[in-house]
């Protein structure tokens, strides 16, 4: 796949194929294909009579896709700006599991894999892509508050497991467990089929649940929260800083005006002299 | 219904009695006893001793809205006006199915229709089609979000039913079955009672479920926030809008005043001369 | 309570008492023993050996309210000034209820009079009855969402009596229990357990439930969007009309320096000829 | 711990020790073991076998943060600022209570207060710490409402016990069972289950739940829409201040010029004489 010099004439025609769009359409209109090929998979009355054909459109489908991803690495130009967008390197990997695991006995694996290759929609689809981006760019300003979640979650684990790993062990016999559970209170999903049968054995059981609920809410209200303030934020600056530009020009006029006053004044006063 | 020229005596009348507020109120009464009238239908005790009494009612009443939209087709000028707004179609639609449907053995089908007759209570009452009409609007911007949810729901449905169909044949036997599973997960309803059972066969399976919730909480979240902010940026950009015809017209003012200092001091240095 | 005119000094010190901080802080004690005594009231084992000492205690409270709110009345000038306070309407008709239902043998609805004294707090401490009225602005805004929200509860609940009743009457058995159920379905409490069993029965019902829990997550999603946007545009309008009152300050500031200049240009006209 | 004057050099090199990174980072390790260790703790296969290194370890970790705890306040200048830090109390307290409990023969309290230590990550990440110390502001900002919503549980749960005690003792059957159940109400969490078997007995108890429902949820939600749009507000004012700044310079300019044109006029008038 590597290009070599001499061969300017296929590489422009390499670039022009990739980047017309019934070249686009058509990759696709693969995605879908593949898609609606693992859903059909699942139903066991369909795939079960065809089980040599799926085999193969499935085997068809991957060397599109990598003839594909191949036409589309050769009209890359420099090479290595092929692999500065993630989502090329994304597309990679997909396609090249693909070919490494095609033999293997895991078929649930497998399965998994094909199914994946749906997500290659997002780079395909060019708005799907700048949302998922912008999504992405999200994730770092949750850092600070996923460390204390975590922190909380930890500590109250702990704790849970010492106080209640005896009472019920299926909630609360190990620490893994307890943070299973720890998480099913946060999403509020039949927390008190866990806090009643304590009550009884443990009255006082019911402060670790509620001061539980409270600081996970808060700390998750303040997130959201603070997200929507600070994207508001961003707004308002931009806007902002349109304005200050226009302030500024303002001023700029007026400093101009104020020198052509002193200038007049001046020459007021000399003719008067 | 079609009208012809040489009567516009009679279509005036038409228009004036259309648009009278007597007649609107009539028509939000009617509908009004439109909804009693399905509601009572409901209570077995009410409805069996007096069948053709409700039987009679509502066809006066599927007349009277025929009337009703037979004049406001008549006192539309020109014809094709009234089928622009998606309202008085949605209306015709309403009472149309009400004429095809009667004598059809689908009893529940029919009520259903009766009972959609209600809808008609938005295209009458201004505030609310005004209110459904915002919200319509609403709707695009979701596009893009919905499609990531849809991919998401999908990829997570065809992995969830090749992993757990036989185990939990009731949550994920097949891709449908997966796809509803799904959506009570993302609601949080009982989460636990699918995930528990599962934990002592796979002890790994709650990756998946977590991993669907995040993720899936993470896109809405973002989408919640996404919209207020562009709602809230809208409101801005309006008010921006303004603040800069404002300093468009002060600087406006300055440009003049400039001109005119400029000739001040032209003048003077003339005078000097 | 009503006050002859030759006694105004009377009415002052009514009028200073009734203002005064200390009584103020009294009738807040007085609502907090209330509610200590209508709390302890619910255990038995405080109540029932000592059931005279808490009759007499409630007797006294609920004379010493009388006291207050009658000399409140007296120090209103002029006394409908009183009336057209809600909170003073609603103190009174709290109080006078305890009046009205003491010998009655509906013990329940007698405690339930008497905990609703609880609620003179709201309008005793100054920061919740500030609180509360604007709660209680925010509720018309909410009119219209409420009345579309309220027809799609109807219909989905006539619908839903129509389709299920005879499959889950626990559920859908009447118009009013559908409502209950789908109250219940809104609040995503537990839908699988309605939606599951009639699966079975009728594939296609899950329509009805995604259908109704989209449709109302969206009303009350928009509903959430358009309060937080309108609450942020009522702040920003307030500053804006701040900023384009100094707009127009500067503008009235440039043309009465334009008139200066167009003096000036004048006199120097006039000085050249 | 007391600093005696003759010995600066001593205090020098405490503080340079105390503010170094490496001791800092130093202090973030301990912490991170302190946290495996409770963690591993929890498991009893690996806990049992190794109990003494376990109480070693745990030993060892203790005595390493009360030396990292006298260098910075040995290091601290003057003294009492060390307690003036809110942290630094919280540290001390962490620590000292390490020390009164070695020996107690209640193993669960002191398990819960080593977890706590892990705690300390707060007061040694600063981010962290800006997060805390960012929501422990928003809290004075929810007193009100949250005063409203204790009311609003109180007299629900005087209510609910005096109602339903007799029907269901499990959730209702006193004042403080009630409160938690009220909660769970609240959280919206199998709200059903006590809702339905209430319904055969008294058929309108529905309106105890739908009002709590109603009005906890209405008072939560604009508590949340008050948090927004308060910091909003917060962020506006800011922005808001910069913008009179300008547009003040903008008016001095304009006040300077003015004075300037009347002096020219002045001039002008003058020279015509």
């Amino acid at each position: 796949m590597q290009l070599e010099k001499p061969l300017p004439a296929r590489t422009i025609r390499a670039r022009a194929l990739a980047s017309h769009p019934l070249f686009h359409h058509f990759v696709i209109v693969l995605i879908i294909l593949n898609a609606i090929l693992v859903g059909m998979e699942t139903y066991p009355a369909l795939y079960e009579p065809h089980e040599r054909l799926f085999y193969w459109a499935d085997r068809v489908l991957l060397w599109l896709f990598t003839v594909e991803l191949g036409l589309r690495i050769w009209a890359a130009r420099p090479l290595h700006s092929f692999f500065k967008d993630g989502w090329n390197v994304f597309d990679l990997l997909i396609v090249l599991s693909g070919h490494l695991f095609t033999d293997t006995s895991l078929i649930t694996l497998l399965r998994i894999l094909r199914i994946l290759r749906v997500l290659r929609a997002i780079s395909a689809i060019p708005s799907l892509r700048r949302i998922v981006n912008a999504l992405l760019l999200t994730i770092p300003a949750l850092g600070n508050i996923t460390l204390l979640l975590s922190l909380l979650f930890y500590i109250f684990a702990v704790i849970g497991t010492n106080l209640f790993s005896a009472l019920e062990p299926e909630y609360f016999g190990s620490l893994h467990q307890s943070l299973l559970t720890l998480f099913q209170i946060i999403l509020v999903d039949g927390v008190m089929d866990i806090v009643r049968p304590l009550l009884d054995v443990m009255p006082w059981s019911w402060i670790y649940f509620v001061v539980f609920i409270l600081l996970g809410t808060f700390v998750i209200f303040n997130l959201f929260v603070g997200v929507i303030v600070s994207n508001i934020e961003k707004v308002e600056r931009e806007d902002r800083e349109e304005d200050h530009a226009e302030l500024a020009a303002l001023r700029t006029d007026l400093k101009f005006m104020r020198d052509e006053l002193r200038e007049i004044k001046q020459l007021l006063e000399k003719n008067r002299e």
